[in-house]
């Protein structure tokens, strides 16, 4: 079914993303996965394109589309090279953008911004901790009044950028006994001392994307690094996971339906037994259903971009999307592999890699159990 | 996610039709499954109502709408009730009108179609037959030449509405060695000599509808009776396909989301180990599954209904409709069941009758492997 | 694979109940259906051949087999011809028979074993109500001490053989504080005055069972037919629920392995598209993966058998196998149905009474989840 | 449920391989897949101790063992480490060495045997090309007779110890004209002239084995290396081929079964909102049903290895224990990703590991799709 939520803006805008990935990202995914990160042009390039500032004011260099479709469109074309892209540039302009536009003050917005619209700063979110989980309201890691300012002790993991960024904001427990409502959250300016990086994470796919584990140790940062009220800091997360959950069900469906793409093609390539493998009844049927189960998702999908883009998706939608397209994702790709046979095992072909990439996105912001208990809540349970 | 597709007319008319059902309908459910049938008073009512001539002229006594998303709305709330009520006003005022009203000269409409929107003529169609199932083409029932007259034998099976039908659209074998391309239609009015019933088939479910074999035995009838071009059956049949795949699918959607409501309800109700059901993790998450399933599923059909309001829907996104939305439906209703533990397998709760009625949404109408024998030949296998 | 478990003596065990079945129910299983029940010439005729006394001393008139493929082979012969016989024969003989075995004393034994074994006396067993469901500690039904008698009240629903028992063994509730310590179990004579019988019960499927509501009015019984020590019902029942679950496995895989291979058949029989409709790969494929599935499933299951006959056979093992089984038939079924197209939704069909039939295999003897819950536990959960 | 294949001597041979691979592997498993290979050292280690033998008769240095579930015991404990071990030993010693001994000559046996026993000669089987995939009949690689010599030409892939192998069992056409019918074995010495390797492929996992591709370029070989009768290679092919899908079966569950028990032992140990993640009864249902599974599969997997002990495991059989068992690996290991949340998609967590490992089992040694054929045609389809 023809799809009805894009107009000509939106298709333009995706036409220059595409043309820049083309040109940028496509030739270079083999040093990306070696580097086990982006490299810094990647971003400055971006940055002068625009597209990492779709939620930044145009006084701080954004664009400020004020259009979630245009995320939508940038966060499509990513994926449809690799799911690491996607992650990477979500966390930056689509996950982390929102806390330093929303929750600022005006100095902390030109402190950040400019160089955060450009490519300047990298941006990285630090909420999991080893020990908790999707469990955020436990989160251990401290930030102890001292005078003017916060000295701020734990331990971060599985942070996308987290090799890479300049700035990261830090969820810390600010007062011990409040458990949710104790939580404030920071922006630390990663060159502070006491910050220190671990390994970047030896991941099953996703090479392409830096992952870090991030210490702290007694880092001091100002008051003026508080990014919104104090202690309300899980109330805000709890307001911005909805759009990066929407940002992960985009990713999941544009690649898997990418990958499903290059299946399809390839089944009609492949031959064996005399003819093209999709013209086995076995293929051709499965093939139909992984294009139905794509084409019903996307659709689905793509009245939530709506509702996001008139402020009307509700948490429990947001919960719907990650959950049921990570499923759908992982189902389809698996699917493919298959069809690919023998290939489907080489990392040099598209398929494999995409196969591991896509099994975090069932785990991600926010287990897909997690994501069932809120739906859950929702009816009442 | 809120539905974005009706306004404030269609949801007028929801109300006019959802009146009419619980007055008329609902209380005689029972009655109905005894009779395997609906009554004639049902059907005048409904026509009084304007319910069945949706797609028929105004001049004709019908009230041409010329949106499907009143035919959609008029669907979905009878499948509330119960599938069989939705097949059988579906296979008349959904399926079969369209032949009468598109493929018919002028004196046809007059003669029929004035009778048919009032529920005086109830209508039924005559594709299947016992031998070849969802082969078409290959169908076994002749019409041969006799002067100005038709003569028609062979036999139907599956025929929804059958017994009670006034009139039957035929599909009949006009040039026995041209396969598709010799199959012509025709009006058969079952007061005629040679026409006779079969027995009303007893199903595994829907008990409500009269499901019938029809034999016919030289039945005589006029070259009036033609409907259409002679020999383009077929491809009038695969014309108006999609039609009756989407209402299939729209009723699909509406009866499993109805009985999922439901379902949802009871495990607020029913306490075992001293809680409500629902409560516990298991139910709880196998809910949240199935209520986004049916939410994915909804939005996307949505579209459909759209796209086919527009003229746009092709016949392979209808497969897909009818497909996938079987396939959810029984899914949902299958889980609902669980939920109720031994009452589900009780027919006097209606989670026990849903699960009974949806299984043949997987088998009519084209069953799911043809479906999905079309989406890959779509995809060029 | 060829089966192992079974010798000489098992086939020819198997041979006499297969023909005492050929030619006492087959040709009746309409009347059954009708009756929604068994007749009693059946269960004469039945405990004549000594299908009924396996568990039952020779001294009493039974055949005290002592070993339980002799069971097995008597319930994989019955479910063949279809579920309710297994399930009315196998509560009868297998699944009560223990209690009056094993708890009573000589003189109960006198009193109930010779017409027990002979089809005389036709069991029941009353533990599941309406209120409580698979939560049986927590029974509300109570027998309360009057001098030497007790007085029974409360309810019970779902008893199979309810309608025509004899005798029925009711767990109630002796001492209300001490919950699942506090319930016994009396062999209650069903002509009893206070006893009454709700409706048969109109279930999805198996309509040749008779399956009751029974209630329970100042029953009162004497101590002489308290089964067990008192305050020990619990722990009895228990004891049994094994065997009861592994029947039920035992019957699940017969009758799925059974529909299965007739549909097998009627896949070379039924010609679509000018071959056998087995022939096109899709179903081709699907059925190769039942028939992988169920022999998978029966060989372990004849490993279950045969850890039962050595009095091996653990809680958790048995609750592996009614889960286990009871979700390979329904999937198995299921698909046989589809298999058959439209034929496959007509009751006069064995597949599509043998969907209906198996769907409760999930819910009863402990539902699924109970069962999941027990094999967690025995996992440290 | 206890195993009861296996006596005092097979488990005391299981404690010598647990013991050797516990000493000589597992302290080495990273080395192994920095190398994308077993060093030599491994092999001689393995037959010193005499895996490597178990096929092989005494006078050439075997152990002769005369009973599979000696290489069943093998082969489990090499899974349970992983599955690239008992991959590599697997096509050595279970696969390879059946045609070392039953096709071969005197003169063959003595050059090749002993030296193979002893880890000195390694062996691997060149049969899947890149054109051809499961399609062997049709296989390119040609072997052109010139004198006592035969010339080969053509290239192999996916060839499991390619790269270390000493001796490779080639299949070759040598009658253009004659599909199966026309083509031979050969042991091809990898030292010959013409004979080269291509890359050591790069799979998605068990990065422990060694798979690569081979190239022939007139490489001249004596008629003194032909295996078995000219023109039979692929009968024979056929008829070792169940071994090898035993073989690989019996790795898929014992990999499966171990990962499970690591899993659910992090079950208990992992803590999230204050309790074991194992007992959020999403995870202990969950659990359960994979417990059940990997039982039920093992039970039914242990009578294929009895059946084959016997000589009786049929083709048809052998095919349903490789589709089955690899699919319950992935289904079973991937729920197991799942409840190691994000740490289960770190490589340095072995059911990261595992999960990549388990996914070719689904495509090798026939693709799941190719025993779904043959166990079709099995069933006369």
């Amino acid at each position: 079914m023809e799809r009805t939520i894009y107009d000509d803006d939106h298709e333009a805008f995706r036409s220059s993303v595409k043309e820049f990935l083309d040109r940028e990202v496509v030739p270079n995914v083999e040093e990306h996965a070696e580097a086990h990160a982006l490299p810094r042009d990647f971003w400055l390039g971006a940055g002068k394109q625009g597209f990492l500032g779709l939620e930044i004011p145009e006084e701080f260099g954004g664009a400020e589309a004020g259009d979630y479709r245009f995320n939508a469109v940038l966060t499509e074309e990513m994926a449809k090279v690799n799911m690491a892209l996607a992650s990477c540039v979500g966390i930056h302009a689509d996950i982390v953008a929102p806390y330093l536009v929303h929750l600022t003050n005006d100095e902390q917005r030109k402190r950040w911004l400019p160089g955060y619209a450009a490519g300047e700063i990298l941006g990285a979110i630090g909420m999991t901790e080893p020990s908790v989980g999707s469990d955020l309201a436990n989160l251990k890691t401290t930030a102890v009044r001292d005078g003017d300012d916060w000295v701020i002790n734990g331990s971060k993991t599985f942070i996308t950028n987290g090799f890479s960024a300049d700035l990261v904001v830090v969820a810390a427990r600010t007062a011990p006994e409040k458990k949710a409502k104790g939580i404030s959250l920071f922006g630390v300016d990663t060159t502070k001392e006491g910050f220190s990086l671990g390994r970047k994470l030896d991941k099953v796919g996703q090479p392409e994307s830096d992952t870090a584990e991030l210490a702290f140790t007694n880092v001091r940062v100002s008051n003026d690094d508080l990014i919104g009220p104090l202690d309300t800091g899980f109330i805000s997360m709890m307001q911005f996971l909805p759009q990066e959950r929407l940002n992960c069900a985009i990713a999941n469906v544009a690649h898997a339906k990418q990958i499903l793409a290059e299946t399809v093609q390839y089944a009609h390539d492949r031959k064996a037994f005399g003819q093209s493998i999709g013209n086995f009844q076995w293929n051709k049927f499965l093939l139909a259903e992984q294009v139905t189960k794509i084409e019903v998702t996307e659709a689905w999908l793509d009245q939530c971009v709506l509702a996001h883009t008139k402020g009307k998706l509700t948490a429990t939608d947001a919960a719907k999307a990650k959950y049921w397209t990570s499923q759908v994702q992982n189902e389809v790709i698996d699917h493919c592999v298959q069809v690919h046979g023998g290939y489907g095992y080489m990392n040099e072909y598209r398929v494999a890699r995409a196969w591991r990439d896509a099994r975090v996105t069932k785990i991600w912001a926010g287990s897909n159990e997690i994501m069932k208990e809120l739906i859950g809540r929702d009816l009442g349970f």
